[in-house]
């Protein structure tokens, strides 16, 4: 497999949950916030919160990222212009998260590169309320996804992939055979059990309809668990709906933007 | 500004519209598809799509992937488990583009590590339908961007960015003064005239509504032609909203998983 320093720092990446209170330098920042700047962008739409307050984050690292679709700074613009937008919410959300996505990313493989280590919160949309208060968010601005980031105080190991037959299609997607299925999850469940990875994070998710459990951490690994967050969380869209909507968008409506 | 090879492969990367017909290696394919898969996941939801045909590609590149979100892998593996999915669709939208995204931008990333050029199509989901014909997607697979790859035939500048007080906001989001947002709008415009990025990609946007041209290509920049794609295109959401139906998404209802 061909190798080079970029694609080892890809390889190493895994989820740090543990930091040391070294406070990372100045310089180490603005490396890392340019390298996700000069992410490719459709319009440049995402932009970044941070809060160095150890106390408030939750692994205590010295860095809290919230990475957000700006819609309210592209407006700004647009209304020195002369413009406003029509372009819908959920267009613009669409472009949005990929733009703020791959800024997020390019930090996170740039942290890498400096040693650091750096945590995904998903959760992040639900709090969005929160997070409006806290940083004074304007209209039109919704926080997509945090980041932990800062020195590492765990060797976490790298955690295992479907195999690359069951993410790389070529000309057509595949029917999955019985066996590519059961070899996929084969490796996710056997790879996360050789870490004892749900144990040591005491990670198991309940059945929700109070059923009898019926995996210990001897056998309960990733297809599992997977499935019971798809398969007992956030069934409700509103919830999420209403996050987006207290941000000002709104997914089933033409575009909202504010007159020129 | 500290470096080192993985910062300058996010400084250097720019969107490569021109490709020699050199295919890559399938060692170079491996690699590159390797670390996409490498990038952090919610649910592994994003799946790549590839075509190797110069002649079915927007630039004539030796690649296109098409990056997606699979909802339909995922509910394949919880059915084998005998659960089915109850997370909403929108719910599932939102970690997917992002799982999705961090696919994506690894790969660009490790491309550029590896001397390839990249380009982000970003109206892939305009494509929805042909693309479903194609590559015979099941439901629940949404086709979310497109990114062609090969070797470099043109030597593009990287593209300016906001300054970096534009994007990164300590604490509070800013109010933003009359003077920064000009000088961020003088940034980018400054920084592509210079490059006479639009006249040499011939790529002004005409006014819709009829009016009279009054930029030539001396002062039509970013900030303009920006303004004029989100102050025309994609105001009604229902072609979006259409295409991820299309896909078996549906944004404003509960899970519509398969039953297990």
């Amino acid at each position: 497999m061909l190798t080079n320093p970029v694609l080892e720092a890809m390889k190493k990446r895994k989820s740090i949950r543990s930091y040391t209170s070294e406070q990372p330098s100045d310089e180490v920042l603005n490396a890392i916030a340019a390298a996700g700047q000069q992410a490719p962008f459709a319009a440049q739409l995402g932009s970044l919160l941070l809060k160095r307050d150890v106390k408030k984050n939750p692994f205590k690292a010295p860095w809290l990222f919230t990475v957000c679709i700006d819609l309210h700074r592209m407006e700004t613009i647009m209304k020195a212009r002369g413009w406003s937008r029509k372009m819908s919410d959920l267009g613009a959300l669409i472009l949005g998260v990929q733009d703020a996505a791959y800024v997020a990313e390019n930090m996170v493989i740039a942290a890498e590169s400096l040693g650091l280590g750096s945590c995904y919160l998903g959760a992040t949309p639900m709090y969005a309320k929160t997070i409006i208060d806290d940083y004074g968010l304007p209209p039109k601005v919704f926080p997509l996804v945090q980041l932990t980031m800062g020195y590492p105080a765990e060797a976490a190991a790298v955690r295992p992939r479907y195999p690359m037959g069951f993410t790389l299609f070529e000309d057509r997607y595949p029917q999955f055979t019985t066996e590519e299925i059961a070899r996929a999850m084969r490796v996710m469940d056997d790879g996360y059990l050789a870490q004892d990875y749900y144990r040591s994070h005491n990670a198991m998710i309940p059945l929700a309809d109070g059923s009898e459990e019926t995996f210990t951490y001897g056998d309960y690994s990733w297809t599992e668990h997977i499935s019971r967050k798809l398969g007992q969380w956030g069934e409700d869209p509103s919830g999420l709906m209403n996050a987006l909507r207290a941000c000002g968008f709104f997914l089933d409506e033409p575009g909202t933007g504010e007159a020129a």
